[in-house]
């Protein structure tokens, strides 16, 4: 494998394809930290249209031919987009290093497998709200950013760089690691939160939501996330995340008397133990 | 039933049995908005001295007997505290206006069935951390707080001002209204947030927990509320909370393929429905 070239660690000419909530926070974070970055957006017309004049891309591109010369191309659209993008990946080996942000990484690693210059990526950063209009300059500061293909992939020299630039806390992991953990921490809370939100609406009607706390919205904001990105999303971990569902399912009690004190108790206090240590690592 | 006498929406003289976060936080909010009101503790010594300490009560009581002539008792204590005081309740008719903070209303409302002026209550707030030290004066603003005992109970000429002092959001419901409402807006999601963060540890440990995002963080922020309080409050609410446990179980995608995006859709789009209800509702 040959080393980086020389200029291999600068980034100056990045392209993003999707500018929505994370592309665009991608851009907006690169504007405003790395101001000579030159951005090419690929998207639809009105959303080209929309970010250059919220002065987030320099050039829009009409195609994928027309980022061929950049250092990084990002695909920051919803996982399907990215699977029909690396299968007409028009680049040869020698091209634009390429990442990603899906929130799953087998699907999208398998088929990235012939392109070289890949690099997974996903940072597990989101916001109630989908769209460019709601992009942010600091949507990944201090968050996880999730890098999959080994800590010596020669394409580090550029995706390195991004995430240090948008604030990023990389980390890296096997696609097979990254899935099974989003699983947990990631779709199944969505699901739990949409699964919630609909047994308390259904049983109480308003005037029992009225009476709901600030634990009930934190629990339920999730219920928010567009159904649509979801789509995707449990498509390409089906399996893990019904193992997920299963461990989930047994955690909760279930048999006769399982909710009396003295047998709840040993489940919290365990729960308690582990949510201190998820404090402590950083909230 | 007498109409009120001159004096009696006027709050002078109020008791507080049990000066942990609730009992502490009434406290402290009585302090900051109506200093004139004369406080009177009732807890074990050390934490009688503590809030004496604070400024948060003016007489330190030894007993429940101490606390005749007061205006208003408020029982602050855990429900199998306040059904033992309840059981014991020294006063007659002419007693002062009691009122409780518990988070299930059935089991007290049944208790204290003998006591005229009880009415029940129920502020819907909370903090992470439980005791007089994390008391706050501003932990009831603008949140709900649950009267029952009827529209017109001669009692509220007491407990309304004090809600009201403390900036809560009245809502009468029944105890059993309000008790089913709860299982699906307060236990149903503490046991949920108990389950999810103790099937998520087993299967990730802390590399996985790691790349966790703040939605994971929000979904088990309940799950540090400490275990002892949940005893009483799960045994009071038992039939409920198993309704709700049911019901939310029948809401998770079970079957073989229910997780495929075209059958997960129809759910996610009514739960955001459901949720955008509630924002509307004032989030």
């Amino acid at each position: 494998m040959p080393g980086p070239a020389p200029d291999a660690t600068r980034l100056s000419r990045v392209g993003i394809v999707g500018l929505g909530l994370i592309g665009g926070s991608i851009a907006a974070g690169l504007r405003a930290r790395r101001r000579e970055i030159h951005i090419t957006g690929l998207d639809e017309p009105a959303v080209l249209d929309q970010a250059h004049a919220a002065g987030l891309i320099d050039v829009a591109a009409r195609d994928l031919a027309d980022l061929a010369g950049l250092e990084l191309i990002v695909l920051a659209a919803p996982i399907p987009a990215i699977l029909k993008t690396l299968s007409e990946w028009p680049f040869d080996d020698d091209g634009p290093v390429v990442t990603d942000v899906a929130s799953t990484k087998r699907q999208v690693m398998a088929a990235a497998a012939r392109v070289k210059g890949f690099v997974g990526g996903h940072p597990v950063a989101g916001a109630a709200h989908g769209g460019l209009a709601h992009a942010r300059a600091d949507l990944f500061d201090g968050r996880p950013w999730v890098l999959v293909g080994g800590e010596t992939h020669p394409g580090l020299t550029r995706v390195g760089p991004l995430v240090g630039a948008l604030g990023g806390r990389t980390l890296f992991m096997t696609a097979e690691a990254h899935d099974r953990a989003m699983a947990y921490v990631s779709h199944l809370p969505q699901i739990i939160a949409v699964a919630l939100m609909h047994a308390a609406a259904e049983a109480c009607g308003e005037p029992g939501l009225a009476a709901a706390g600030s634990g009930f919205r934190e629990m339920t904001r999730l219920a928010a996330s567009p159904g649509d990105l979801w789509h995707g999303i449990l498509d390409s971990n089906r399996d893990f995340v019904e193992e997920a569902l299963r461990s989930f399912q047994a955690a909760l009690p279930a048999e006769e008397g399982s909710l009396q004190g003295d047998r709840v108790q040993p489940l919290f206090a365990r729960a308690n133990r582990h949510r201190a240590a998820l404090e402590r690592d950083g909230e």
